[in-house]
């Protein structure tokens, strides 16, 4: 049984700045904060009971007015996961691990219902219904995730996925208003090459009460630089501060790495966008 | 300890058609599989070290390249719970949950890191950067409803949010750059007014296998309209077909109840959506 001192080393892990501390804890907790991202992977398959029950429990998540507007793709072949791999930034794990789901944005249910009763519904064209289908499939997906992780597989979100829109959708046989939302590596951790958790920024950045306030100060952030290149060097990464990542990351449209085209992407893909 | 039976019986109260059956089983995956949206709240306050936790669960989800492009705004302020009620299509348990979660796409924190730095972020300009802040918050308000689900909270998402965007990011004070992507109502759920699992879509709508496959039968969406009714029946609900109600929900524009200008709205708000 999880004690709150476990919890409070958890917390500690995730900001390094001595604010670790919990007033409660329990198993699920435990799992929620005890996350990391998996990049390494025995090739031990999936077994099929378990996606069963882990699809139950994404699922299971909320869905906007019950209209469940996501559907996911469970791809193994090693063939397909290799292309998928070369469309998504060649990131190897994509083809190291034994099960790649991929999540989708589906108004295709929804106006094959509408047409199948002879009815245009026209609430689907608009920008909306995109983010309806992406907040649902973003739901389903983090609760495939916890459930993964609750019996000892890791996961990998891949945003490469959404790179190459048309030849993912191509690749994966996507009918019209279907939208690859991201990719998910799903294995059995490799022990051999363990992932550790990764520090956040300071809890008062994000949380704020009753009204948005300050932006953080260049003090928390040199702070929270200084974290995360000590996570960086205890990890065997190349050291690199947060702030200048970032930036690199989104200071151009060709640092989106395709990305800068998804709006004419989705409008091929069915997506009008209105 | 949950048993292989339970969670045989809740995946079975999730689909409701024969098929449930689990390989696997444990805290985490009962409290995902076990999750229901909640409407009716006592009026006891959210302990402020229950929240610090909370959140700490919700920014240990994954974020895309971890960019962290999410901020949260926790209101507990009666009167403006009440307005933000008011803008969210008179929803009464946002007034009457004591605690209101606001989930926020932010681009501003890399927008003014970008500018202290003399550096315009023309990434931040696409479509692509909507979509990870939307992504982002998603992950992290999920993690956030099952830290709370665990420790005996319920939680409401509420889309309705969006119906106006611009009113809603002047009474949060939010900067340029911010989204206010969903609220989710918190609190004690009134054991007087309990809610049930609600039945989804058989799993073999969404799952799909190596390529997209076909729609759902009619036959598979009539029995999906029978289980969505008898289940409402249950509640006290009016009876309504799945079908029936989804088509109604995005028929038109105005059955958007707002959204449909929201790509204009967002445009309002800094998001160029390039």
């Amino acid at each position: 049984m999880p004690n709150l001192e476990d919890t409070a080393r958890l917390i500690e892990a995730r900001y390094r700045d001595g604010t670790g501390a919990s007033d409660v804890c329990n198993e699920v907790l435990e799992g929620l904060l005890s996350h990391r991202t998996v990049r390494a992977y025995l090739p031990d398959p999936v077994p099929p009971g378990v996606l069963t029950t882990i699809i139950a429990a994404a699922q299971s998540a909320p869905t906007s007015s019950n209209l469940q507007t996501w559907s996911v793709i469970a791809v193994e072949d090693a063939a397909r996961r290799a292309r998928l791999a070369d469309l998504s930034n060649a990131q190897a794990h994509i083809s190291e691990a034994p099960l790649f789901l991929v999540w989708l944005a589906d108004l295709s249910r929804l106006e094959t219902i509408g047409r199948d009763r002879q009815t245009r519904l026209e609430g689907l064209e608009f920008l909306e219904s995109l983010l309806l289908g992406v907040i649902d499939a973003a739901l389903a997906a983090q609760n495939a995730v916890l459930a993964l992780e609750s019996i000892g597989l890791g996961t990998c979100y891949i945003g490469a996925i959404r790179n190459k829109p048309l030849e993912v959708a191509g690749e994966l046989g996507l009918p019209p208003n279907v939208f690859a939302v991201f990719g998910m590596t799903v294995g059995t951790p490799d022990p051999a090459r363990p992932a550790d958790i990764k520090p956040r920024l300071p809890q008062k950045v994000v949380l704020h009460h009753e009204q948005y306030g300050a932006q953080p100060s260049q003090a928390v952030l040199d702070r929270y630089d200084e974290a995360l290149i000590s996570f960086e060097r205890e990890q065997g990464m190349a050291p690199d501060r947060w702030t200048d990542k970032v930036m690199s990351r989104v200071k151009s449209p060709q640092s989106l790495t395709g990305r800068d085209v998804l709006r004419q992407a989705l409008n091929t893909l069915g997506f009008p966008l209105r």
